[in-house]
């Protein structure tokens, strides 16, 4: 059985490649999805549709563009991974963890235990919380493919 | 007709307390709901259930508790409204945006145009951005009322 | 019981206060709902918001102000009428019509013979289609009250 | 990953041809749906259920035997795109872009900007708006395959 | 509390009465809804928006006209009394029992043990089968008011 | 694409096996689905589980063990096809065509021209009335292969 | 606003007791729903459809009668607490349990601890565990009467 | 056609072991899924992200990485098979068994007749009731592959 993954959130660390290698050393079956991660390129996603004169329409017409990959990716995952690193608003992973919640799909979050008390909603509905990629390799082996 | 709308978000303002009012002045048939907004019982919610070594723990009980109330609301609301302030993280307020997007069920953001970079994703779901209760009050006032 | 009605569609001629007249001629339990029909309000319901260059932007903020309300009213309705009128596009009334198609939820068309071929598709997914108010007012009173 | 991309509207010109050819020249994982667009096949789609006096039952059939495809087709579709063309009424597309919207489906809306003002409430619930089938391919090409 | 009982079926005998009759002796606290059971005024719901030349098209008006009221009814019922009697095909019945059944929602059987072999299905998926309106009475008590 | 059909209904002519055979002759990517068709064995279904002494659990017991088939059948098709011949109650089909009803998804009815009246709730929810096997073949043959 | 709380589990100490009259002493706007606790009646609920032969049979009736019941009042609560004593299987409890997670909806356990481990799994999609009826009181009263 | 299985419950016997030799014996189409089923792996499931003090949180953090899996496999199952043995509160089967009822998807209970009376609510909403792994494997055979 094929799993998907999806990975939200920090940009910054290399946190998905390690995911990544992670999964392909213990050989698990997992194709893992994430939103644009090129931080530019996800800015200028609605450029193509028109310049705009107000930094609000430009943020909102390239955030639906990114929308429409990101909610049917949500929709389509087996588990999510929303990383929260130590930089930055990051309201679009928590956005996605509400989103996520809702569905009643399950997430597992990444962070460092500074930031324990501002994320104890999104904790609270997370299956799991990881403070390492590692961590999260091991759940993803264990829950995948142990017999 | 009776329309529930649901605050989220900023506690550190008075701007729950300017909507109420300006529903108040308009006549307008609105039941206000929000999480518990008093930070102290907030964050000791889950105490009663015996007390915690661990911060985490502590978060999560309590978290967990409030997490009926809010859970409930959102599922019941009309129109949310979700605050987010100049201060602290407020991922709970980004979380409750993902939450009612994923429902489908209409919310605003109120905040001010120099946080639009970092919400952008939490606005392109919103059916609307306010930058002051007073416009707030106008919209409910509109979608309410205006026959 | 009470029934409530929601009226699409059509606001330059008076169909919705002849529904209402025959409601109340035959004192049916009906509470109507609609979209805000003072057209210059409705174009402007985003206004308040603040100001627009393009044309596109103002329509779009004030199309997802006015979505605030029919969207809410369109999920709680029991039965609409959906009406095409011998002008303009209307296609805010077919949206309705599919919007409430997809949910599930019983529609009534009310429209001439005249655009029965366009129609088409927006008829074969309603429950009846009507060609005056007079017979709008009979499907309801025998639904509702017919014992 | 395979995506489908269901295309709806308009169907006098060659959009789809352009979107096909484009997705083609970028080697986009897509698989294109339509409804019928031979018009007067979909006009006789319920003939061989038997010939009808009528034109209202003619077009009744017809539209639901097209809708058993279209229908189906929409449930499955990954992205949508709504075109609106500057002749007829189109209220088939209007319809299909309501019953996206309803089932928090996205689309993408393609037409002139002389039309903005009555699609207003077909766009505000679409994911983006195009104005040519190039930046419909641009915006898929980003959503689909870009890294 | 208030419970809504649907009552679905035959119409030739008076069950319906029974029902209501031992309702009121105990004094439930019961709304009885159903389907329009005057056999000519439903076979000619339709009528009133234009006759018909062919007997299809004037039984699929009716049909549709009578289905506004009773798929409303059927989505907002607590418990549904679906009667089979010993004439015709009642085949309304058993589409109003697979209807409930998709929903997930719970109805009784009433009829006799002479029909049990055709009505497995149907029966397979009912919470109770009863034989008479006395024992559908005792159910309902015993659901509705049994401390 | 590969679209699944499902049959319900009479199974004492070959219906089936024209439609099948239909299939193969347009080469259409057709995978047909149905309950047990073979009588006998439909009928002792959960014998293997203990004999019962009360006909009433007999067919209770068999009509459960069907409907975890029929069941997962009816969510997985595309297209139902609910045929209704000439004899037997057939009030299992009935209760497929209100299953399938109530889950919004598409049916087509097979059946003669002598039972439109005790049919027209089936008819009134289905997208197509056939008369013939040959018929249904087209109209499947229009949905899914036409261009 | 009034809240309704569903009380599953356990029948043979005063725990339900209790907790009405904790939110009595409280004020508390509750309507506290439950199954019928009245052990003999019902086992005994489906008797009066018939006496039964077999044993399973005999309980199959009565815990279908029950599930009328109880599916109704588990759509409808808003908080529910299961409870778990030290004796018997009590399978219908988690059986309870597990519908309600299923659903998305919450509920507080109530339980020693001598019972954690065999509980975890009910406890995991749980929003709370709590050892005394007194526990859950406060919870409720901040839950749901917390400005 | 591929049939998913998903085994849930006893441990400690090797009924998982019969249902899959008596599948390839039949040579039937399935794919079984289950929990993890090595209970010392399970129970130490959360350890890798942090060792815990209290035994309610190691079981805690345990349960909610094992509900990833059984989570995902509960929600793509086609058949569930329930298995109560002898021994152990098992409260975790009966939490399955109502989470999957309360989705509408079929399952069979395998339990021997002394715990008929404590199971009658997991029973009264299974699709069939063995005692054997050989009534199990007789029933997958009939449901998948009869023609």
């Amino acid at each position: 059985m094929q799993w998907t993954v999806y990975l939200s959130g920090e940009i910054h660390t290399d946190w998905r490649q390690q995911l990544k290698q992670g999964a392909e050393t213990h050989q698990l079956p997992i194709t893992f999805t994430s939103a644009v991660t090129d931080h530019a390129a996800s800015d200028a996603a609605g450029d193509v549709l028109g310049k705009e004169v107000e930094d609000f329409w430009r943020d909102h017409k390239s955030s639906k563009v990114n929308g429409i990959r990101t909610k049917t990716l949500i929709e389509r995952y087996d588990i999510a991974v929303v990383r929260f690193g130590d930089k930055y608003k990051q309201w679009n992973a928590a956005f996605d963890a509400g989103y996520c919640a809702a569905l009643g799909k399950p997430y597992i979050t990444l962070h460092n235990d500074d930031i324990i008390h501002p994320l104890k909603e999104v904790d609270a509905a997370a299956m799991a919380w990881a403070q390492t990629p590692e961590q999260v390799v091991e759940i993803l082996k264990y829950v995948i493919s142990k017999q």
